[in-house]
């Protein structure tokens, strides 16, 4: 088959075209004939080898999947040949990922293909969405009610976050840093829009909440702003991190009495704990969109699996707003 | 009623003796004629003025409390006066402590004193217990059969969280610092103590837990010892740490999923939040003293509240194993 690897780190010129032996559908796994995946930052920092966690070489990247079964393998349920599936299954160590023709996947982080979006379209979703659940359902364990912060409710994370929230029955606050991205946000749902480079987290929680916080941040940002995740907290509220990597003080989680949950999306797949799981999150996925209260934002901008350098350099300029979808043979 | 207060933050010498008016029981208080109460790390940091969270000048500090009540105010049901109460009920800001005669606390602040104990043996336990089912019960709902690491399983809180935690079914292990340490927490009924000086984080985890981690780890020391605590969590782990004033690399939450819960034990008296919790919490503590489940540890030499001073000493010094008990009169 045809695939798009890297065989080292480096900048998206790394990328390179080659043919790789058909993989085949082992126990418990479907083999996938790939018609689109996404880009996420992940990619990137594996690429690039800041993080460890990527495939060996020649590594095929991507964990967003979505395609037709072609080959299911022994004692795998519920698939059929032919069934369009999406998921987010592999491009971390131990994975193949999808920059290929072919995706061998655990049947287990594949679900059907929701009806209500293009196949295509869907493969936007799956890392977005689990990362999304994983923080607010899973580990803060969101409740209906619950006045929560999202930062960056215009970015990959953050625009799923948002709609998973308002579907959980929370109010939704959340920062953007553009009037175009404000719009976006509040089309997705949010209820309160905070322009962050022209206000403080003073000022917004003052507003927001009468000065006494969120019970539940979800920071898709990372670095420094955690910090002000800190700040915006309500005493005795969770604070919810996926991307931490950065040196802190934590006195403010002392003062507050809080709870910080870091999730690392990559855990269930490089540990193999809690796959099952993995498949529930996804149906959970599937139904929002046929539910018409789920749908990703897509970028200007989309490309093919061959463009896969520029998808990459795009990502990288910050010019991107939404999800970056990859199609194998174009639109 | 004769008190004893400190008017300024500094050393030891700063407690006085004086004469206040006699408090009165109001809505939902009752009056306790203190017997004893016990000293833990938090007055002494009130004290000295480290933080903030003290009662206003003239300063009755003490949380801890042990008496029988002789006022009870309006509304206020389930208490008679003559009742032998238990408590940790005051001592921080806007609520008098207990070092004088009497000591007016929130109903749902005290319990009635178990059986099995001294009545002013009772008040080592209130502050530590309290501390240590927020941290192990309420928030990282500690699992029966779970393998738990206790860091100072001799320590105020951490020889009440080792007893906490084998009633609830897990499987204990505990870092101490000297032999005289291990039989101690062996006593309490820790599975496995480790000699932490003589040892290192990755020995005693591949020992103890074949390399992968416990599930949940209570950090009862804080500073430099809660990265070892990062680092002896298992992927998708628990850390509760209730000493979290210090700047910490956060890669290893991040690493492996962890959550972090940072416990400040004030919180509910500060904000006036689950009042009525810490009434379920003290009554627990109760039950298992008189179920036989836990002891208090108390240190070789006690004081009276008029050696206040002395007593801050010895906790200061290091030389103290297992709780300061501070009696109104004497033994």
């Amino acid at each position: 088959m045809k695939a798009f690897v890297i065989q080292r780190h480096g900048g998206p010129e790394v990328f390179e075209e080659t043919t790789l032996p058909d993989p085949q559908a082992g126990p418990g796994k479907v083999r996938i004939a790939v018609r689109a995946s996404s880009v996420n930052p992940l990619e990137i920092k594996i690429r690039s080898g800041l993080v460890r966690s990527g495939p060996q070489f020649p590594a095929i990247l991507n964990g967003d999947v979505a395609g037709i079964i072609d080959q299911v393998g022994e004692g795998v349920t519920g698939f059929e040949i032919g069934d369009a599936v999406v998921g987010c299954a592999g491009g971390i160590r131990g994975y193949p990922g999808a920059l290929a023709d072919y995706m061998v996947a655990d049947a287990c982080l594949v679900t059907h293909a929701p009806q209500r979006l293009p196949l295509e379209t869907c493969a936007a979703l799956p890392l977005v969405f689990m990362t999304a659940w994983s923080a607010l359902v899973d580990r803060a364990q969101i409740q209906p009610g619950e006045h929560v912060l999202i930062h960056a409710g215009a970015g990959g994370v953050g625009h799923v976050a948002v709609q998973l929230a308002k579907a959980r029955g929370a109010r939704v606050a959340t920062t953007v840093s553009s009037g175009e991205k404000e719009a976006i946000a509040r089309d997705l749902g949010a209820d309160d829009v905070i322009l962050y480079k022209q206000d403080s987290v003073p000022n917004y929680v003052q507003r927001l909440t009468g000065g006494t916080g969120f019970p539940l941040v979800f920071d898709t940002v990372g670095g420094g702003n955690l910090d002000a995740s800190f700040e915006a907290a309500a005493v005795s509220g969770r604070v919810c991190s996926i991307n931490t990597r950065s040196t802190h003080d934590l006195s403010p989680l002392h003062a507050k009495n809080l709870t910080l949950h870091v999730i690392f999306r990559s855990v269930p797949l490089l540990y193999r704990m809690e796959l099952e799981h993995q498949s529930w999150i996804l149906r959970n996925m599937a139904k929002m969109v046929d539910a018409g209260t789920l749908r990703p934002l897509l970028a200007a901008r989309q490309f093919t699996f061959a463009q896969i350098a520029d998808a990459h350099r795009y990502l990288e300029s910050g010019q991107a707003v939404g999800k970056i979808l990859l199609t194998r043979n174009g639109p």
